[in-house]
């Protein structure tokens, strides 16, 4: 099977909202009427964004996942996206699964794949999505301001849990390593929590590298601190209620864990009933975690409002070159 | 260093036309008024797609090129592009070299960078470009009449011959090994060319396979056949004045050669002129090589007009696997 039958087998689908999809050159889209384009990119190494056991469908879930909690960060509604695969061979089983998982996350949120590309090569997965948010009003991670409530929506940590388990680090019960092996593989992007959030979050971001690295992000494009109530912080580990997770690795998973895929965002606190509004009619848990203040640097609160000292490294692709 | 420093030192900079660049979790572009969008992808891997010995400035200016040549290929402007690079380690000279030579083409282009991903991994280059074009005027692949004027524009075959010298299939005096190879390492994109041919050619593409793949991806799309006038198409070698090439490779060379990144259009015989003058605005050679016709596949036919047989594979980046 050639690189040309193999796009046509697995990939090409009729476009319904670009004006040209795969086949020719270039794609080609118009934006909507007072829209921004939002547009990101997450390229997938084998080995380092996923364990080569994984199952292909849940790893074309997970590629377009990634990309789409970017316009979730900044309150765009998907619309197209680009493939491009290298691989190190034509594995029709695999790319059974993986066009699936992919196509089935995609038409959920009528994001129609309209280009990419295929060569030979280690495997490599890179995605580049499309959305659209009217003008001026993309949620961007520098409007924190001091006062604003800390939230996050979802649950955090278990997708690092599961990475403990497969480095066997830990040792979990079955049930407990097959929910946080979803959450690892299969994560959910909140796209429809981050649209509900415009007009209303002063700064959102997506939390891939850890909640503490990502929440940094903001604090420094807003040029404030935040502080963290940390048996808030410590609820947020779904699988906490079936199973007693010491308390060194629920921090690391919770406050450092990575791939969790969740929004960290901020908001005045004169628009809390809104915010919950917001996650009620996106159907996203959300919770306050915290909140902004002026001094920099990240304070974690213990039940009695005392501070903690605690390290905790973000993650880095180079951390160890 | 980590990913963020690496970005940040070689990376980002200040951007003039999108309305948000690197920085954020997405980039924001907003379509000039009356314009479509042109987008295109193309991944690069080591070994693949280039050699491992390449001169770093030239590998970015040519994993630029090969995207800027999709937009040319449907007459669009450039506008801005996003980098998602893999590497096996942080190599600083590499990295300034790599970046010297995307950002030289970039600017030359007034292409921005808007934002990529950064990543540990087997080294693997993947550029997405964005281009506009107005409502309606793009090139596309499936436009070509019977009748047309078949063209091409620069020169044909060298990065091939320059492939064949490396793999040591043949011997080249070192001027003539030296101009193919930067044929092969550093493409030049026919922008102009292809803005230029706007309202002119009835179909175009861009050369990345071969001129024989290429073209047929024209026919194909538009439902007809060429024929190509072969001693015309054998002039196309630019170092044929100064090197006797032996026929048989000279034949390969110039019809499936492959990393060419030049364009083959069709227009109109009635536009002939404007052609030559569009090649003359956009100071890019353009020679017209054959002639579109009603019955499918392609004819090459010899000084006398009499059809020559020959059979080529055109590149596939998977006809090994």
């Amino acid at each position: 099977m050639g690189e040309f039958d193999l796009i046509e087998h697995y990939f090409k689908k009729p476009v319904r909202h670009a004006d040209l999809g795969i086949g020719d050159d270039c794609a080609l889209l118009s934006a909507s009427p007072g829209q921004q384009l939002a547009i990101s990119t997450d390229m997938l190494v084998e080995g380092r964004h996923f364990l080569s056991t994984v199952n292909p469908a849940r790893l074309g879930h997970k590629a377009l996942s990634v990309n789409l909690s970017d316009l979730a960060a900044c309150g765009a509604r998907p619309k197209a996206f680009l493939l491009s695969l290298a691989m190190p061979r034509v594995d029709r089983t695999w790319l059974e699964g993986f066009s699936e998982g992919l196509f089935r996350l995609a038409e959920a949120h009528e994001c129609e794949l309209v280009g990419g590309d295929t060569t030979q090569g280690p495997l490599n997965i890179s995605i580049t999505v499309f959305g659209e948010v009217p003008h001026g009003q993309a949620l961007l991670r520098s409007g924190a301001q001091s006062g604003d409530d800390l939230y996050v929506s979802g649950t955090l940590g278990d997708a690092r849990l599961a990475l403990e388990a497969f480095r066997g680090t830990v040792q979990l019960p079955s049930p407990v390593l097959e929910s946080s092996r979803l959450r690892m593989e299969m994560p959910t992007p909140r796209v429809a929590l981050g649209m509900a959030l415009r007009g209303l979050a002063s700064a959102a971001a997506d939390i891939s590298d850890g909640l503490l690295g990502d929440l940094s992000h903001i604090l420094r494009a807003s040029g404030v601190g935040a502080c963290i109530d940390l048996p808030k912080a410590e609820q947020l580990l779904a699988c906490l209620p079936h199973w007693p997770c010491p308390e060194h690795l629920l921090h690391t998973c919770v406050l450092a864990g990575g791939d969790d895929y969740e929004l960290v965002f901020t908001a005045p606190a004169a628009v809390r009933e809104q915010v919950q509004q917001a996650a009620l009619l996106s159907q996203t848990p959300v919770s306050r975690i915290g909140a902004i203040r002026a001094e920099p640097g990240i304070q974690l609160l213990d039940r009695q409002g005392l501070v903690v000292q605690r390290q905790f490294q973000s993650f880095d692709h180079f951390a160890t070159a």
